[in-house]
């Protein structure tokens, strides 16, 4: 590394765990590097194929790097974290994993895709190139509760957020429930749609460059985030296909848009259901149009013009 | 008008009924003009206050224009809307209706805001400038189910949609269900946030120019829409403050991230909560982060920087 005054964490931990052992202190306006696995925890590698991915040993997926005791975090305050630089490895995976993802009972088999990426973008087909965006999928705090929790669902301290957009110059507030706060981060991606739909990403190895800071007495009831003027993907300045899902329930109306949005990929670009749904999961956007005018909700599904060739 | 050969509609309507009486024959291709009253059918002014919204005839609110019967039109056909021009009035009311809204429990009093706009943007308040971005909250067609039914809910053929992004050069896919498509249109907005959120926008008169197609045998499941390069609202370019809410249940989640903006407005900028709740209606952005990762998923609301002054 170029700063070597910069420490880096190698150490993973799979779940959350108030008793987990701290890696590291660090005082507020420190700064840290993380050394991150891909959400595979290796079991992928550039040769593997689905019936690897359908072999996977789950109890060794979704690593976290940490956790690090923060000095002077305390229950009721929120530890803030900016997001400064990433060191993007070259391939990514993206995989369909059975009984997992928005349309999981529409896509039974395991799949499996491999992409190449720099700095710049993510070859996702040859036709298909997409911004990368790197972000850290799973980043949050130990919970009061004591006890093993599960990596996969996020909670009002972070975790599995898969928010899109904490990319470089984001700064994350997440609300502390025990003293140090107990800070872990991994499932770095190289880029994302909102909602990661297929329940992957373009899943990439990665370090990580983050700063600490406290708000004291913050309160927060859930994260909270600031997005600098760099923030929009600059594939979104070419315009959108969307599709849209009508109806009472939210969750329901986002499969509808994703599954319009598949058929669309299918008729008007002959890509394949399980590429479409995983082209969805690392490139569409999943959006809240309307939750007023009962008893009916929009969903909308947006679709970059910007990724084709 | 500039222009005396588009044909420009008058007649409204209340709800959608497939057998209303048609006001106008349209080719695909042609374009017509819709002179839209705003969603109080009249009933507000710009001497109103929330005395007028709480004693509302509900039976007149949300007028829409039309029915047009588009020649050639058949059930299993889309019939595409391309949003042409609006021409703007100068002052918009939003307001919180007892009983509507994400949070109307959280908000039970009427609540009336007025403010002025021109093409170029809304002053909200002396501090908070938006971008106008108009669009129609209000556009479908009748359904193949005989009867009256409620303007309130959209549908698959449409309806009060309220997506903020079809403005000037959106196109939109509405399903046919009924011989001639029987469109309507109104509800227009100054500018709105994704999903609405207390029910109301920057709710105001305009007239819209529309232009009409056909898409034979499209067999879309719901409305569908592509957005042009400039369709991205300009106050986004200077980055973003957002909340969330983590959960199990989206629409619980939703409200959350909502109330977690609330609070920001009100500790940040000094907003009492019934404006902070309009302006989130106005201004921001609900997206669903994360909709795999269960049992819990993530909706974050997004404010954008540029609107304050």
């Amino acid at each position: 590394m170029t700063r070597p005054h910069i420490r880096t964490i190698h150490h993973h931990h799979f779940g959350w765990d108030n008793a987990l052992a701290p890696q590291a202190h660090a005082l507020p306006g420190d700064t840290l590097e993380f050394d991150i696995q891909d959400a595979s925890g290796g079991q992928l590698s550039q040769t593997s194929s689905a019936a690897d991915l359908a072999a996977f040993d789950f109890s060794r997926t979704n690593p976290v790097s940490g956790p690090i005791f923060v000095e002077g975090a305390e229950p009721g305050d929120a530890l803030s974290v900016e997001v400064l630089d990433f060191q993007e490895s070259s391939w990514g995976w993206t995989g369909i994993i059975p009984g997992f993802g928005l349309l999981s009972s529409d896509f039974p088999d395991a799949w499996l895709h491999l992409s190449r990426y720099d700095r710049a973008s993510v070859q996702f087909t040859p036709e298909i190139t997409l911004p990368t965006r790197p972000f850290t999928g799973t980043i949050g705090l130990a919970l009061a509760e004591p006890g093993p929790h599960s990596v996969v669902p996020p909670r009002r301290v972070g975790g599995n957020l898969d928010i899109r957009d904490l990319t470089r110059g984001a700064k994350l507030y997440l609300p502390v429930e025990v003293p140090g706060a107990l800070f872990s981060v991994g499932d770095t991606h190289a880029c994302q749609g909102d909602g990661e739909v297929c329940g992957t990403a373009v899943e990439t190895a990665m370090k990580v460059q983050l700063r600490f800071g406290l708000l004291k007495g913050a309160n927060f009831s859930a994260p909270r985030f600031e997005l600098p003027a760099s923030a929009l993907p600059p594939a979104d300045a070419q315009g959108f296909y969307a599709t849209t899902g009508v109806g009472p329930d939210l969750y329901a109306a986002a499969q509808d848009a994703v599954k319009a949005m598949i058929d669309h990929l299918g008729r008007d670009y002959a890509l394949d259901p399980p590429l479409a749904y995983a082209l969805c999961s690392v490139a569409v956007d999943l959006k809240i149009s309307e939750i007023v005018d009962a008893p009916n909700w929009v969903v909308s599904a947006y679709l970059p013009r910007g990724i084709w060739r």
